[in-house]
């Protein structure tokens, strides 16, 4: 179904002719994200107020036309994709940081700012927001808000939800409205903003958030701490938290992203281990050495092969650099990559490796465990050329046996990246029949004509 | 309008004769909370089990009768109050820890639990569970979670909204569903868990939590610091966090909760201070006399009057006992009490005292503040007697000018004791028609007859 030209003319009017396009080959800038999948809008538009985007939004419903909301276009599971056409409304223009309040530990933020942009911002004032999802540098804090993004540091700190005070935010109906509050506690009315965190685009526009800081940790130490075997690893995770020592990250890599980070950013990791841990903690300059060891020594009991202090501010960073590579460095191994994020209890992360083990022997595919193992959060990627069918059918049964091991386990199919489309599919494994209902009320809610972000979350057919 | 003489019959075969009573003389047990008013039900129900809870909502819902759920009976905004009748489901039968996992921090538990019984059940195995309201020796974790109930050490730790990962709850249609996770992280469709959490008993009834736990603190320190004037110690509190030294605890009390405190229980409190912060800090027990230092030295820069270090435990909880006596002790001062709980950003804090000051003047009423300065959460007590028509007229127009102000400075008017029927009328003045609109639109997904806890949180007619 085509856009009608009056809602292009009208929409050009509201932005301006300079924000505004129709044309195929700017559309193609805007047509996909991180999952590598193509879906061309009818029209981009980059709108500068939350005044522009209700009038933005009032105007598609008016002519029943769909609005996706955009950030940095990183998603992983295609939260950003115009599945049924319409209008890409993108926020990179709306990237004002309106305040930061270091007496209140608060920020007031647009949501076109890049999440890294931010950090080094607050950083500038000794101020911490922990929220980093591995696409800091480019996904925006809107999209970070939208997926409930998490990152490293969330064993320690917690995910996106945990520093949203409040949100203003367009309405599918059109509506500009104000969430929450911008004090440490509030509970006036129903919780909006937390409602709005992590539905991924699917019931408001985001044009401003209120944001908690923490004050920054004087200092941080990196440590990698090389295993034999992966389940020695997830196993040693679970005893250092059991007894009472917490690190700000515990992130977990396989042999073989260990041999992919170490060919992209040569840093000496350990291609020959099995499992890598990189743990940082944080706190008081004085007692940072001490917990540094006391980390080093619990790791040598719980049966490391070896630990290695990173010694300077550099070496760590190069460290997290090879940690990152290992997403895009996965295309070296095959063309196509199906990637999956799925949650533990940590205790569980030994049998979720176990099984992964398993499935790797029985099917014979290329198979990457990396991701947060102090959240019991592992990204599982297997790597295959899709035209070959017999192996493309394998991985699917291959992800279908893991999801209904992880909910087994007491586990989540999407522990960060969210549903979108691409884990819609499987959305019924781990909701109710009634909670999906609940949720689709909801939904009916806030878009009673289900506009905003067509196609995503709930599976289009209900069995 | 009475309730059926069939759907008693019916409601009693569902828990049994004994755990269910229309009998004036037990209704009236049910009738009130800690707001001092009486609404006495049509039956009160005690169930064991989930399924029991379902079959009550359906009961009710094919006669049209209000379900009021009700924990421990503190609240105090009146949200387990029975105001349009109907039938009070109490949760005391259902009363079990579930399960306490150490190895993954994690605790399933029921909402009839005594909030402090949980806690020292989880601090035997090392472990700890924050979020602790005055009221926590008497008030149930299903309370807490109908209320978000925050208490002395959000400052650090932040509200039972903070560590509830997943919830089963029956829904007014009555199914019961499962929302949210048992892991660390969980993105997977709409947070209906967070939605529920701070709905004050409207949306659904909580039969069983996921709550998140963290290692218990190896030591805690205690301190009392007083001041010449509340401007300068609300001053203090904002220069202390400003300089990233954040105790997880920051208590207020002005001069006349001091005297009440003192009066009650002789611990030794200055009771000629205008100001006293009750402080802890906790953490590594090599840490902790460092910190508790530091503190001391900060606050007499500060300006303080006077330090005390709490040399025992016992002394320590001798003064807690003391700031939670203010409350039921303020009854010595009139027989009635006008209470609110306002919250500004930590910064307005002063500025929120400096106005308290004002209105005493101007109105000469007995005005007594205390609360949470850490997050600007102020207790604010007007004690009167209520027959006394010219007293209780001044009274509620200061309140509502103290409301407007709180507003002005980017403030709440609930931080933690939730909406109910107290603050209903003034509902609006914090929540936009457009979001009570979207807001009313989410009770009527959840509860299309209008039948779970109504009469609370909106205000009756709507301006």
């Amino acid at each position: 179904m085509a856009i009608h030209p009056d809602c292009l003319e009208q929409l050009e009017r509201i932005v301006g002719t300079s924000h505004f396009s129709s044309q195929r080959e700017d559309l193609i800038c805007y047509a996909y994200d991180a999952t590598a999948s193509l879906h061309v809008p009818d029209a981009v538009v980059f709108p500068a107020t939350a005044q522009e985007v209700s009038r933005i939004m009032t105007l598609a419903a008016s002519f029943r036309t769909p609005v996706i909301p955009r950030g940095g276009g990183s998603g992983m599971t295609g939260g950003a994709l115009a599945v049924k056409g319409g209008i890409v409304v993108v926020f990179n223009r709306m990237n004002r940081i309106v305040e930061i309040d270091p007496d209140n530990l608060t920020a007031r933020i647009q949501p076109g700012v890049i999440t890294a942009d931010f950090q080094h911002q607050v950083a500038r004032q000794g101020l911490f927001y922990p929220p980093d999802p591995s696409s800091a540098s480019f996904s925006t804090i809107g999209g970070n808000l939208a997926e409930n993004a998490g990152g490293p540091k969330a064993v320690k700190y917690g995910v996106t939800r945990d520093y949203v005070l409040g949100l203003e935010a367009v309405l599918p109906t059109g509506e500009i409205i104000k969430t929450g509050v911008r004090t440490a506690k509030g509970v006036v009315g129903y919780d909006l903003t937390r409602l709005i965190v992590g539905s991924e685009g699917t019931l408001a526009l985001i044009t401003e958030a209120t944001l908690k800081l923490l004050p920054m940790p004087e200092s941080v130490m990196t440590l990698t701490v090389a295993f034999a075997s992966m389940k020695t690893a997830a196993r040693a995770v679970s005893q250092l938290i059991r007894s009472h020592v917490v690190p700000r990250t515990i992130e977990f890599m396989d042999n073989a992203s260990i041999c992919l980070a170490e060919e992209y950013l040569q840093v000496g990791l350990p291609v020959d281990a099995d499992a890598l841990l990189i743990m940082e903690v944080d706190g008081k300059r004085q007692e940072i050495d001490q917990l540094a060891r006391t980390l080093e020594d619990r790791c040598r009991h719980l049966g490391a092969v070896s630990v290695n202090l990173a010694e300077t501010e550099e070496q760590a960073q190069r460290l997290w650099q090879a940690r990152k590579a290992i997403s895009p460095a996965l295309f070296k191994l095959a063309p196509h990559k199906i990637n999956e994020d799925i949650v533990v209890p940590r205790s569980r992360v030994p049998d979720l490796v176990a099984k992964i083990d398993d499935l790797r022997r029985q099917t014979g595919l290329t198979m990457v465990a990396f991701g947060h193992a102090g959240d019991g959060n592992i990204h599982f990627n297997i790597m295959l050329d899709k035209s070959d069918r017999t192996a493309l059918a394998k991985a699917n049964r291959a992800v279908d046996t893991l999801f209904d091991y992880t909910l087994v386990l007491g586990g989540t199919i999407s522990g960060e990246h969210g549903v979108g489309i691409t884990k819609a599919p499987y959305f019924r494994k781990e909701v109710s029949h009634e909670a999906m209902t609940l949720m689709q009320r909801i939904k009916q809610a806030f878009d009673p004509l289900g506009l905003l972000n067509p196609g995503k979350i709930f599976p289009e057919v209900i069995a």
